[in-house]
Parts: C-alpha cells; sequence; structure tokens
C-alpha cells in the first residue's frame, strides 16, 4: 500500500523548531507518513492567505492526502478544531476559514470537531495546538483512524469571505490577493471572468501601471517590463520579466 | 520495523547547498532513513540558541530518533565531534555544549568522540565536517551501528552555562533567551519558579512593558495588545496578540 | 530495493507552495520517492548561481540520485526542456545552461528534450512547467522509465560561460561567484590553480582587504578577523571567523 502522504502549510517560519516539532509527533504515531510542506512562511495570522495558497496547492496532491494546515490566530480560545474529507482528500485544520477556498470547490462530505483527547496529546498547550491537536489528528487519519473517531460532527463551520471580481459591462474590477516571491502580483479575476470582458482592446490598470496586452508567459517581454498573464492558477498577473523578488505581506 | 527518524538543526541557512549535501551523505549510507528538518535557520554561531530550540522540540520526536545537531563555529578546529545516548534518543553533534539542555534533563548514558575513521567520509573538509563526519555519523547509527564503534569514550564534554532566574523573596528576575517568529520573547523563567513568587498581584516588567496579568493564550487579550503567558515549553512569553513578526537575533 | 531519490534546486522560494506542488506531483506518480531539497531559496533567475550551487552538491548523493533543477527565467518560452544521464545521476532541467558545470565534470552519457506528453501533465502551464513538466518527468524516472521514453535525442544544449580564473606567472585572477549564507565570499580559485602560483609569500586581495596567509579553518583566526582558506568545495574563500551572514544577491 502507498505510504500516506501528509502535507503542512502553516505561517510559523522555518527558524523556529515548531513546524519540526509537529513532524516529530506525526512520526511518533504514524512512522510511515510521507511528510511535505507547502509553505511555513505565510505571512503570520494571515488566513485569508493561507486559504488561497492551499488552493492553489491541494489539487497537485495524491489522492488521499491529508493536509495538517495550522494558520491560527485564535489558538488556545473558544475556536474550534476540525478534521474534513471533501474531494479526494482530508484536511485538519482550526475552524477559522482557512479551509474556505477548497470547500468552494469540493463541498465538504463530512467535518468532525476534534473533541475525541484520545487522539490528542495527553496534555494540550494552549499556545500550541499545531503540536498537541492537530499534528495528532492527521497522524491518525494516516494511520487509518476514520473521521468520524476524531470527534462529533462539526456542524456549522466558519466561512470566510473571498473576495470576488466585480464584472460590469465593459470592465471587471478585481483585487491583487496574493504576491508572490517572484513579485507577481496575482489577483482574483479568473479567466473565465476576464473573458467575458475582454473582448477587443482593452486597459489593465494597476496602481500607475496601464498594460494593454495579454501575454502568454514572462518571456514574452523584453526583461524588467510589466505585463499581465494568466499564471498557474489561471488568475490574471502582473508581473514583470525577471523582476527582482519583492517581499510584501497583505495586510491581515 | 520503523524506519529510523533522523532530525536535522543547523545554522546553515536555506539558500545554500549545506544542509541538502547532509541529507544527500546520509541517504548515501543509510537510505531507509527519514529525515525531519528541526530549524536551519538558527542564528549563525549561536549554540546556546541552538541548544534551546534543541531541548524545545527533541522530546517530542520517536522514541530512538537521531538527532544531527550543527552549529559549529569551531568547525575544523581542536573541538571534538560527539556522539551521545540520552534519554530514548541518540545525538551527534560538535563538542560544543549544544546538547547541555537536554543533558540538564537526561544526563547521557554514553558519550563518544567521532574518532573511528571508516564511519566518516575518507576526506575531511576542515570547513564543513557536518558533511563529511556528523552525518555520516548518524547515518551509520541510523543503521544500527552501536554507539561505541563510533570511537573512545569521550570522558568530560564542553558544558554551556544557560542562565537561570534569580528567585528572590517577592521577586525572580530572568532573561529573554528566544525571540520567535511570531516576536513572542521567550523567557528563562518556568513556571515552577514563578509559582514561588507568583502569589498574589504582580507586575511583570519587559523593558518598559509592564503587564500585570499571566493569560492562557494570545487571543486572551485584544489584537496588538502586550500580554505575558506561559508558551508551549511552559517558560514565561511576553507577546503581543497577532503581532507583526520581529526578526531579532541574539548577540552571540 | 532502495527507494529512488529525487533532490530539488530552485528559485521558487519557500513561502508560495510552487515547491510543495511540485513535491505533490511527483508523489502522486512515484509515491515510493525520497524528496530531498537541496535549496528552494537560489538568488531568483540567477542560473549561473544555481549551475555552481548544484555542482557543489550533487556528488554527495546516492548513486542514481535524479535532480530536478527548475531555475527557469524563461519558462513557457521557446527554451527546452531536458532529461540528461551524467556521471551516476540523472537531471531534470530546462535548457538554459544550469546543467553546464555538472556536465563540465562527467560529460553527459544522454540527453533527450521533453517532448513525450504523457510523461508531462494533461494540461502544461506557460508559467509553471517545474509543476506540469519538470517534475513529472523526474518522477517518471524516479519509477523506472528510461530516458529515451521522454523524448527525442537532444542534440546541441545550451552551455553557460563558467568564469575561469586568469592564471599568470606570478599572480592569478579571480572572481567572487558565490556569497554563502556566512558571508564566505566563494571564489573561482581551486586548489590546483592556486598551488601554481602561490610559491612564497603572497597577498590575496579582494576588494580593499589584503590577506597574506591562508589558514585551514575560520576558528584558525580571532573572531571576526579577516581570512583566506580553501572551503569544502576545495576553492579559494574569503572569509571572516564567526562573521555575521550577510545577504547578497549576485547580479543576475
Amino acid at each position: 500500500m502507498a505510504r500516506p502522504v501528509i502535507a503542512l502549510l502553516s505561517d510559523f517560519g522555518t527558524r523556529d523548531h515548531y513546524a519540526g516539532t509537529m513532524k516529530g509527533v506525526v512520526l511518533g504515531i504514524c512512522p510511515d507518513a510521507t511528510l511535505v510542506d507547502i509553505s511555513h512562511d505565510l505571512p503570520a495570522h494571515d488566513v485569508l492567505g493561507a486559504a488561497l495558497e492551499l488552493a492553489a496547492a491541494y489539487r497537485y496532491f495524491p489522492t488521499g492526502t491529508i493536509f495538517l494546515v495550522v494558520v491560527d490566530p485564535g489558538v488556545g480560545s473558544a475556536r474550534r478544531g476540525i478534521a474534513a474529507e471533501a474531494g479526494d482528500y482530508k484536511f485538519v485544520a482550526p475552524d477559522n476559514g482557512v479551509l474556505t477556498a477548497v470547500f468552494d470547490e469540493h463541498p465538504p462530505k463530512k467535518i468532525v470537531e476534534l473533541t475525541e483527547r484520545k487522539y490528542a496529546r495527553p496534555s494540550v498547550s494552549r499556545t500550541f495546538e499545531g503540536r498537541d491537536r492537530f499534528a495528532p489528528a492527521a497522524a491518525w487519519l494516516a494511520k487509518g483512524i476514520e473521521l468520524p473517531a476524531l470527534g462529533r460532527s462539526a456542524g456549522a463551520i466558519h466561512h470566510l469571505e473571498i473576495p470576488k471580481p466585480q464584472i460590469g459591462d465593459n470592465r471587471i474590477d478585481g483585487l491583487v490577493l496574493r504576491v508572490d516571491h517572484f513579485g507577481n502580483l496575482i489577483t482574483n479575476i479568473d479567466r473565465r471572468s476576464f473573458d467575458k470582458v475582454a473582448d477587443g482592446p482593452l486597459d489593465i490598470r494597476a496602481g500607475s501601471h496601464v498594460v494593454s496586452r495579454v501575454v502568454s508567459t514572462y518571456a514574452d517581454v523584453p526583461s524588467g517590463e510589466v505585463c499581465a498573464l494568466f499564471g498557474s492558477t489561471d488568475h490574471l498577473e502582473i508581473a514583470a520579466n525577471r523582476g527582482a523578488p519583492v517581499h510584501v505581506a497583505r495586510r491581515a
């Protein structure tokens, strides 16, 4: 049987031991797990950013992958921990909306609250539930425990508002939702929405930049020139060919 | 049999190939090893910081985990390489005190010096013993070689002074020993020491901040407010709910 | 049989999901693969830097390792994707010269162009061929597919000019090609070239620094002092013992 895959996404950074400690906990429960980092360098406390990053990545993982998502500004508060099944995947996360973008594509088949104490560590820190509650839950799922064993049905869960582009008669207004490592500004304008409007000459305005042409890839324009294109998640990006990386964090 | 786990901790950063190269060496010797990064982004040359980070993490790893710890400002000098057994774990590191905090909790059962040349790479670089001496030693341990095969008994080893809080009649004086990715200031004041003093109203002074209440988790105070709490290693932290990450390195 | 090793090298950074997504794709095709990061933090678009980093690391990996190298400023353009066999290793990369330094040591036995569509993802993004073309090719190689199955013979490939030191009668002129995390300035002057010149007293000039002595390791000089030595790849370095890390990116 294939080894179970657990994919981790957090805002823990890589300087502290936090992500590694979660992996230690997982391997103590499920030594066979294959652990994959999606990122631990998400902007701190940015639940929306994490939701979008997860949505961009999850579909490329093998069927059955368990996503352990810990961007959790409400750690230790009344917000719940949940585990869910959606599409061909399982998810363990705080109930703060971080799974919204995935659930918009794949309505969850089942969501439980992480209430069963025997699938958490014996003592649960109020400031590090990733280690004591979420990592063990993901590991037990990897070991083959069924979702309902982890706790009672969760009922209604927290839903995050993900900004949608506004489509007018001859214009579309979107937002930059992610700025990636290369400085690409990734908007919420998907190709289908764009195509409804973009029939004929057009101006793409981003701040003080105006771009008139959508290209296919960065190298279609001279080095340093600003361009627009549909990137790897099929959303409109404003980019510069071989632009220097910028490090911008969206405000929480 | 479960696959052996090797957990890596270093100050190599992630930009260069150094950590990856150590893993390549490990897999050449022990292809079955599961490799887990605790961190490679520790402040450069900060042996005390590494000792504390290791102490915060190791107990969450599975029994038998081998910790490969390479924070080694004295690389290539007369300082020795050692391998040790303590608690349910094994450790490979330079003899510079980086294992002190672990050994304070679990006096080592056995410590050897890495003198046996056949368990190092044929040629050992004076500037990268992580690759040529420490990684091979960890890999051979993972493969089942016993500690004494790696070299002669180490005798007395280097001990690091880890600052302890000063407990007075009605006050306790501690130090900030770690600043984590979220900007939490983690002190050396453990809960037991704190409880000896904190009977009744109290002031917690940290720089110009005065905090009067110890809360249970970050979300117990409004966003941006400074608070005090016991974090995931049960030491007093000064924190701000959803504070922006700061990147501060303690002076070496 | 030993599990196949895939070692990843890219300039994707670790903040976005890109590297993790490539791993998800690999595991979907070859669940047994052991994935090792060499680095994802190479300076963006720096093909020469990637070539040198790869050359410093690859020989330490187990025989049969597949290197998945994605530093690809020309993504989606006419530049080709290739897979190659050289030494005891396999390589998947864009045809932009990133394998030059390896091939200088091990002339490739075979190079193919990644033209066979069934070993790519069904739809290939013009901006993320790492995910849709290179990762699948590496995974299929790991699964045992032979190189020629991936596409037609590549013919002549792109070759990168790697600056060599100029050796004169009583001097040698080199260049700093890498600056590592510790601030070590790593030149293109190898030990053999150096030895041709360095017979008797010498001056090593680097910017305004003059160093007169080559030491064996950093700790041979007092803390903070600038020294010269041959580092772990046997090239001359200008270094400072326990110098603070600097983060310098060579211009593309």
